[in-house]
């Protein structure tokens, strides 16, 4: 069997009908299909239509709910609270940007933080929104697993929480940064395992600190952070803003979505607009952004490396290519999402029309 | 010679001293002399006291504008750019905190921007200014040297841009983050050289991609960005939010400003107060900010480690002990200053009133 070759319509189309059938109403099924299939355009395919399996699992489990009061809790003219009301996370989140790009027209820059929401994707999906709007995006998640003690620790409190930006540009690609605060993402342990490879050490450490390297050992281990002790502040940090400051859950009170069905999560995440015409004229603001684009390209290479990447760069050059030839889904990742259909009775991918 | 130990009165003195010597008004020099001082008391003694003999220098050559105009340039309900007039950065920056605790007060968050600042010492100084209103401080910054090539690169456009974050607790010590971007912060190379150590491996490489050991080599190569690539993007995206967006110095803009008496700077930093009461209950939010330090506190620890460290905790315990022993000084640090005092005709650091 090999790789199934997709649009992105079909895809989202694909997404959409499995979300449908488990309940949700269409308008917001479309929403999440759509945002879903995005992360695959862009090649984030840990958080694209993959993780279909396991949203399913979990509304069918009754974890989540499919027919949310998505709603404005606490406001204030650059700020808002948006209790999710346990609904799909890019429900609340897509809701929660919308409304922060409204404020930030007027005031320069709103914040809006989300409580009782779900896994809502790519960090960058949201801060990407901004673009459109020649706005500046940030975004900040608290991770729906812990896999990272605090520095020295062994209790695992903190997770991959990750941190994302987005800067309009005029003729360059948008720059685009999407990381997790911990040297790999759990994912990537994940498909090493899958792959049947050993880990680079620098990945994951033992409770003894020494280097981990079988990622099918990985429950006896856990992530490292960047930079060490930095790379474990920086984790705390972006919990706090995304989580804490929300009422949402932190620490001890986060599940781990992948292995529980049940259970709801109280996830907490952050979007920041800043709107650019707030501090001067919006076109110099992205030629300025270009020239810095401009001139780190134009770095001098240290030998044996052929390209310098912006952050974002290699996912614009994957949106592209996927938009002109498809989207190449491993016929593993088929086999779960044919079955998935089956369950569901809706048509599989290979059937859903471009 | 030994350790000089003096009062943060004494040293906030001797430091205003040598600013009034150089032409800034007395209640300028005082706000300075008050703010190094506060980043010794708070164990930051590399963006201290030490950067007397510097400051001095540069604003003897003409670099920084003694009186200067410091004034909002743009703004919005929750917005301000503060072109800060080529004035030293300690003024420039406690004035955009100001206004970004006011604005954050009814918008419930606030950014306020800089040009055309100068080096401002150490970033949790203005981060931690949100503590006493209960409020979050977010603060970003352009460094004042590039010491950090793009990923893959050899041309030094990005500099340690550091980060910082405060936040209230109720009964812990505050959570307050203040990192660069890099593994080691360029002052550690200089502190390594002159004590004639060599640096461990992962701080600097050279040009062919080899570990750079010898500190009095590091012109010889660069400091290395936290987490690899993704370092790198934080250290771009931070340029990006405090310089590029303000209109101040980017990339081959950026002057090295401890190798130049001359050039103003035109630096660029940001400050983002955040107000918890826009979210809920200002008490309960410290609380949770409280549960998560115990929960940490209280973490298995890996063998070998005798205690965890939440960000800030030694800086707040160093501040402690500096309030009731005093803050040491070391002989060279004290023979660099004692030869500035008898330049600009002022007493001693010993001879300063404690």
């Amino acid at each position: 069997m090999s790789d199934l070759n997709v649009s992105p319509a079909q895809l989202s189309r694909f997404i959409t009908a499995t979300m449908q059938a488990v309940g949700l109403p269409e308008d917001d099924a479309r929403t999440v299909g759509e945002l879903m299939a995005e992360a695959d355009l862009q090649g984030s395919d840990g958080h694209g239509v993959i993780r279909v399996p396991v949203y399913i699992r979990r509304i069918l489990g009754g974890a989540v709910n499919v027919k949310p009061n998505i709603r404005v809790v606490e406001e204030r003219a650059a700020t808002a609270l948006v209790d999710g009301d346990n609904g799909m996370g890019h429900l609340v989140m897509k809701r929660a940007t919308e409304l922060a790009i409204e404020k930030a027209r007027t005031c320069g820059i709103a914040w809006v933080g989300s409580r009782y929401s779900n896994h809502a994707g790519p960090a960058s999906l949201y801060a990407r929104m901004a673009l459109a709007h020649d706005m500046v995006g940030l975004y900040f998640a608290v991770g729906n697993a812990n896999h990272l003690p605090a520095w020295g620790g062994l209790d695992m409190l903190l997770s991959t929480n990750p941190i994302a930006a987005a800067f309009p540009t005029h003729q360059e690609a948008p720059v685009v940064l999407d990381m997790a605060t911990t040297v790999a993402a759990y994912g990537k342990v994940k498909a090493k395992a899958m792959m049947g490879q050993m880990m680079p050490e620098g990945w994951m450490i033992d409770r003894q600190g020494q280097p981990l390297l079988d990622p099918k050992r990985s429950d006896e281990g856990f992530l490292l952070p960047i930079g060490g002790y930095k790379g474990y502040g920086l984790s705390m940090v972006v919990g706090l803003l995304a989580g804490t400051l929300h009422g949402a859950a932190m620490g001890t009170e986060v599940i781990d979505f992948n292995n529980d069905d049940t259970s709801v999560t109280n996830t907490g995440q952050a979007i920041a607009v800043i709107d650019p015409a707030a501090f001067g004229d919006v076109h110099a603001f992205k030629l300025r952004v270009d020239k810095l684009v401009q001139e780190i390209h134009a770095s001098e290479r240290m030998p044996g490396v052929d390209q310098i990447w912006i952050p974002g760069e290699q996912s614009h050059l994957k949106r592209l290519k996927h938009l002109q030839h498809g989207i190449d889904i491993p016929a593993a990742l088929t086999r779960q999402l044919d079955s998935v259909a089956q369950q569901l009775a809706v048509p599989t991918l290979a059937d859903t029309p471009h």
